[in-house]
């Protein structure tokens, strides 16, 4: 199946890195996930020094290829959005992402553009003027007793959850059909809506309260067509039970 | 809220780890996720060396206190079940669960007894004999183009999705309520059939078919108790409208 989304147009971009074993081992994990476009703000290291080559391992490609830019502003040039990693809250509280919802924010927008994950400093992670530069926030959810995580291994963990998100959104990764578009969930839950109103079970005054609940189970779920098919036989037979008993009072 | 699971019940073992870096990391990776308990089968380091020390970072008390085993049957002895991970198909290709898979099965079985996760060799895995001793098998999605991850790195995976799957079984990591138990759902799934059979919607010779598709939507979705409760609430509708057209009927 031809990819509906282009994870070479993901690129990582590490903000003064230190260690080059950390450098080579964020090419190793870009070329397990399917990634190729590395970017280096500044590095504090030699990227290319036998460290790195050993942890990049068959990914040295990566390695060699990486491009070095004198600021975050420069790397982002041609990225339509920038996703920065921090655990600090304060002004992003708002709006921090988890690995695995910017995934799913990341995976439609590089479809079209290139989109930048923003990798800040092995001990201080990203100053808040490059926290300005970017327009999205992920945060890696750990534990109060050892918050901080290997620059390597987090950036491990965002690339494996786009490659899983790729798969879920294909539906490939469990074999599934996939999903259903946009038009066809809604005319769905119009007919859905239609149906619960017209039998007595939505309240016509209020009845996205009820709604709302089954679109958050839907929207979990994500359902294939086929499956939008099935519901919506269970809305048809819904009508005809009400028209059938409807009809059958007229008489 | 107390916990439902208890991660201190699940141990990290590694087989023969040659990397002092690799031991420190997985410790590191393991205090980012709440473990502690990690077991060492014939290593082929000294883990308490510097190097182990400078990558374990704060969490270096994890490293004193690994225990070693002469053999990965002596360091599982105590554990009710283990989790081989392996890239390997043939024999065990059946079983090979992703990790958000493998964290939704081990999850519950830590709460009562102590499991294991054994990782195998940084360049060889496990071998068959070692996988024999477990009972079920892990293998991270990786790409063809260089399918092999650092060690420490898939320990990091695995970790972050049994967080996760704990944080998403007890509803708090996105602030949802508790998921139903097996009984309300399975109760739920009755009244379900049982409705839908009696106002012909499902085919009484063969309800399974199309209750199967159901199961599975509800399924990913993992239903809370209210959600649970509003299906119930359009089950009783149907049949009220059924029984509504058939008292109407007899008349």
């Amino acid at each position: 199946m031809k990819s509906l989304f282009n994870l070479e147009n993901i690129c990582v971009v590490l903000v003064e890195p230190r260690g080059p074993r950390n450098v080579g081992s964020v090419c190793r994990a870009m070329k397990n996930f399917g990634l190729r476009d590395l970017r280096l703000v500044n590095p504090k290291t030699n990227h290319l020094a036998h460290e790195a080559r050993q942890m990049a391992v068959k990914a040295t490609d990566l390695l060699e290829d990486a491009r070095i830019f004198d600021s975050l502003a420069e790397s982002l040039s041609d990225c339509a959005t920038a996703f920065g990693t921090t655990r600090r809250f304060g002004k992003y509280r708002e709006d921090l992402l988890h690995p695995d919802a910017a995934a799913e924010q990341i995976l439609p927008l590089s479809s079209t553009d290139p989109v930048a994950l923003v990798f800040g400093r092995e001990d201080k992670g990203l100053h808040t003027a490059e926290l300005d530069l970017c327009q999205r926030f992920i945060t890696i959810p750990t534990d109060e007793a050892l918050p901080s995580m290997n620059l390597a291994q987090a950036v491990a963990l965002c690339l494996y959850e786009l490659r899983k998100g790729q798969g879920r959104l294909q539906g490939a990764a469990t074999g599934r059909k996939r999903l259903a578009g946009v038009k066809s969930m809604e005319e769905m839950y119009t007919h859905m809506e239609d149906s619960l109103t017209e039998c007595g079970f939505l309240n016509p005054q209020n009845p996205d309260h009820i709604m709302r609940a089954f679109r958050r189970i839907f929207g979990r779920a994500g359902l294939n067509e086929r499956e939008v098919r099935i519901l919506r036989g269970l809305w048809s037979q819904v009508e005809s039970l009400h028209d059938g008993r409807e009809s059958v009072d007229d008489e």
